[in-house]
């Protein structure tokens, strides 16, 4: 095979998709025809990528003819249903949702971490992992093959855009509300008040506060959120008894997820040591001097590709574990630029060897 | 004696002394005189309390002439200058600074845990804890005494009024500017120009971010802030060889501390039988419905006085340990209300017994 291969994006129209319009105009070309894919009611809408204005067509299994990748940004249902149709109909699909993650013969792919793992797609299918998963494992990923990682103990600050651009209205709508009366958090309720019902995709106002929820309730009383870190950090690091504990909290940034991490090793760790590993780190940048202000911060983070590490701190009662803190942003790495790593892996497949 | 004993409030005008005076008026009276104090340059002023006009006298060795209580809500040195000087004159000093925290000679008080500790007070003085493990402490040691901890891991989201009216003021003052434009958070750097030079007391923009810092740098890379999470969560629950990790982080909240807890305990734990402990728990409220959207969350819990807390969950990886989110209003249960709270058992050692 030596010909460029032709890439569909499903769900090109919806906040990830429009993210990963502006990732394939910036990044090296590698792909032939580049089709966008949407509902019904956004087919004939025309999108600019690459430079060309390009018509969206609607999802129909015909949609997918020609088509040798597919990348899927779509709610967790559309995918099931129509994944398995692209791969059907010839195409290698990278999904972007929840939908294939644990399946045992979907693998849930890193590029930094287990690219090797692409190959294994035996229903066709790979699948990219949840963005708070992914901003924290490009981290803690060097930090486990260097010291060999046993426990994790997690708790996130995840921006609004997680929810969609629908979460981004509802945070600035919120705010123009509470900006401009300093007094309203000091009463109870004031704020639910001044925000009335428009709540967006949140269970509770998020403007002036943080809501310990994201996702939906499971066994245990664990959200759907937490268990996705637990089960996607033992699968992509291949650590199927890794202990993990995570905390899920949404908080009033727009964009960009944060993770503070507890990392428990089998050997002793140095904070020195750790970072020395973090700096020749694929993925990742460590921005670790608190006395000069710098740390990982969304407002930084935002629009770049790596993860963000700085605060590291060996525990200062056990010798085997390190405290850090992790930012990345949500819709790049931790949803179209993985995406479109996964699917660069795959587009090389297609070009000889020798070049 | 018999007589109801006179108290000094010590930085009346400050931000926790003003929510002192609130609840020094809607709580059981159980003084003679309240006299007012602070810096020479708000003397004169006059401020409510208990219904009465007071006028604010200039701190001085005579300011505390006949006062039994003296109340301190000061920066740290003013207090390591004058809570002495109080105390010498007769005054038994409750301490919210740092100033005294880790003197083993001063007793480290919360009521709801270890009031027995305000009988040991060598020098006249007893201290109040940081406002940051207040909240987490009260609903940790109902816990602690059924289960035995041996372990936290703590990860703090606390509201900018931590930092005192300069950090409600720079969190608005940066809303107004951000809060209209819902493209602002998709690019680093866009709200670091927005926000200009209008820091306040933080380090970094804090509207549409999260910081990952609070105090000073100490060894290791840990901030102030965090050690006092570990050292006074040692002194207050007795447990002199307690494994604690925090990471502490400023929101964009006004007012209410959160810390999302990872507890290992010594014996197994479930999590009906922890939500059944703390049903029974003096300043503690049990909010755990999250199916209903009711969690611990900082527009509820602030301008209330117990420690809310919910989300609990055992360990999936191991049945000793519990993880849980808790929220408490820094300014009263994290301040002035656990200083009113200290300062009442010491007016009851007042009255005479049989009363």
């Amino acid at each position: 095979m030596s010909k460029l291969p032709n890439l569909a994006v499903v769900g090109a129209t919806g906040a990830v998709g429009t993210v990963m319009l502006e990732i394939l105009t910036s990044r090296k070309n590698v792909w032939g025809e580049i089709r966008l894919i949407a509902s019904p009611r956004s087919a004939g809408k025309r999108l600019s990528v690459r430079g060309e204005q390009v018509e969206v067509v609607a999802l129909s299994t015909d949609a997918f003819e020609g088509i040798d990748v597919a990348m899927f940004d779509v709610p967790d249902e559309i995918s099931a249903a129509w994944a398995p149709v692209a791969a059907e109909a010839g195409a290698i699909v990278v999904d972007n949702s929840g939908a294939f993650r644990m399946d045992p013969d979907v693998p849930l792919v890193v590029p930094e971490i287990n690219p090797e793992q692409t190959r294994n797609r035996n229903r066709g299918i790979i699948a990219n992992a949840n963005c708070t998963t992914l901003a924290m494992i490009v981290a803690v990923a060097p930090l486990h093959r260097e010291y060999g990682l046993k426990e994790l103990v997690l708790a996130s600050y995840q921006a609004v855009s997680g929810a969609g651009q629908a979460g981004v209205d509802a945070l600035h709508d919120q705010l123009t509300r509470v900006a401009g009366d300093r007094a309203l958090g000091s009463r109870t309720g004031n704020v639910r008040n001044a925000v009335g019902d428009d709540l967006g995709p949140f269970p509770a106002p998020v403007a002036l506060n943080v809501i310990p929820w994201a996702g939906s309730l499971k066994d245990g009383g664990w959200s759907s959120e937490e268990l996705k870190m637990r089960n996607e950090s033992r699968k992509i690091l291949g650590l199927p008894d890794l202990k993990v504990s995570a905390t899920c909290v949404r908080v009033p940034v727009s964009r960009g997820h944060s993770i503070s991490v507890h990392a428990v090793f089998g050997s002793e760790v140095d904070a020195e040591g750790a970072r020395e590993v973090l700096r020749g780190a694929p993925g990742v940048i460590l921005v670790d001097d608190p006395a000069n202000g710098e740390f990982p911060m969304p407002i930084d983070a935002v629009g770049t590709d790596p993860s963000w590490i700085g605060r590291l701190r060996r525990s200062l009662d056990d010798p085997r574990a390190l405290d850090f803190f992790v930012t990345g942003d949500n819709l790049r790495k931790g949803a179209a630029l993985n995406t479109a790593q996964i699917a660069e892996l795959i587009a090389a497949e297609f070009v000889p060897a020798t070049r």
